[in-house]
């Protein structure tokens, strides 16, 4: 399981900032550390970049690439900024990512094949709303899959990400299942190895004590890892979490086993 | 998922010289602390009680039941032992456990349906090798359900062990994957929803570092309860580990999700 920074993003006020006044440096300092506590790729959430799309996404990027070389995935739902992002990476890049959303396929979509790299495709239905289980899911991820063959995209481009809900919606811990059950029934179901991403801290998402938040993602990600999630998008300054995910690898990996 | 102490053990030499000197106190004390550290059932595993077995035991699930009402599991492997703590037993009472062992399945099964109580099979060989993978376990539950139908036992009075092995051995992370694809497949295979119980503490047995352990713990616990497990047996001091148990509970069941 890859561990994905999702810790570079606008509503962090200090990026806003760094990005409008285009000063690297807080930007620097942010990846750095964040590759320190176990960073294996960052997510570059630039937020939709209204304004000047192209510029502040070739500025962020190349701030973030300016101190690591780990792949980055960039997290915009805007095609332009998208598209200068992607032309700008000079390392692995991911586009993050599109759904059923008519834009999205139109849009984004064919960024992928134009730029050769990987892409995420979200199990939510075309208007964003979240599949009530686990089959309503399956029934996306074919659809995604259509998208993605269509686009004449190779299939295995594409990285699936089934959303997880956070708990405290109604049905939370009903979806917490579901999520579990869609990321083992995947491969089974599209006929290859497809890989699995997922963004963790939705799971916690609301009002709520800290430390019992923490408790519950540490509990989660390895629920997610047993199912066989190939990379998780999370804080990577919770530092509990980063243990939890290291002792995941530990165990599901076919090393020797050894207490380091 | 149920959390079933495993302190109460015939290896603490406190418990051995309370049983030896027939003084309930240290006993009752440690049941007491059990309890008040979230176990929900107590494991009474007394080793093979070679001289007085039926005075032992009895003596044993007395102490015991003087200050719980919680279900206990007789753990002997002493036929004489076991059916003295099923005859003293007041509350609700498992069998801990049988095994394809030809004395196990003469001697100890039979007491299932004498007392009319639930019974533990381990997926071990007949000749206590822990088998390979998940499939060498799936076939042993086939044996051992056949050995709980010849018995004239209800099928569902079996709750199967899939037998953790420590992470130290040289396929450690292999048995652990392994356990995990048992527990899931087992209720298919059998076609009914047959009860799961496992030793958590068996996966960190030899040397290590006493932190890593635990977190290895709380690591597996999780995934162990994402597979379906119904019961855990493991040292309910650890608690950081009970405190993970109970996240896993908040997760994986029904309840609408609060922060509590």
């Amino acid at each position: 399981m890859i561990l994905v920074a999702d810790n570079v993003q606008i509503t962090n006020p200090m990026i806003q900032q760094a990005i409008e006044e285009r000063d690297p440096e807080p930007i620097q300092s942010l990846v750095k550390q964040c590759q320190k506590a176990g960073a294996e790729a960052i997510d570059v959430n630039s937020g939709p970049l209204t304004r000047e799309p192209e510029k502040k996404m070739t500025f962020l990027v190349k701030a973030v690439q300016s101190v690591t070389d780990l792949p980055i995935l960039i997290d915009t739902v805007n095609p332009r900024a998208m598209a200068a992002g992607l032309r700008t990476s000079r390392s692995r890049v991911i586009i993050n990512g599109f759904s059923l959303e008519p834009a999205k396929i139109e849009h984004i979509l064919p960024l992928a094949s134009e730029f050769g790299v990987d892409i995420i495709g979200y199990l939510l239905y075309p208007d964003s709303r979240v599949p009530a289980n686990a089959s309503e899911r399956l029934e996306i991820a074919i659809d995604l899959y259509r998208a993605v063959l269509q686009s004449g995209l190779q299939p295995e481009k594409l990285i699936i990400d089934p959303i997880i809900a956070p708990l405290l919606w109604d049905n939370g811990t009903l979806q917490a299942r579901e999520v579990l059950d869609t990321i083992r029934q995947l491969p089974d179901l599209l006929g290859f190895n497809v890989r699995t991403i997922a963004g963790l801290s939705n799971l916690t998402t609301g009002k709520g004590e800290t430390q019992k938040k923490r408790l519950v993602e540490q509990t989660y990600l390895p629920m997610l890892a047993a199912a066989g999630l190939d990379m998780c998008l999370l804080n990577v300054f919770h530092s509990e979490t980063i243990k939890t995910a290291k002792a995941c690898k530990s165990l599901l990996h076919d090393n020797i086993f050894a207490w380091e």
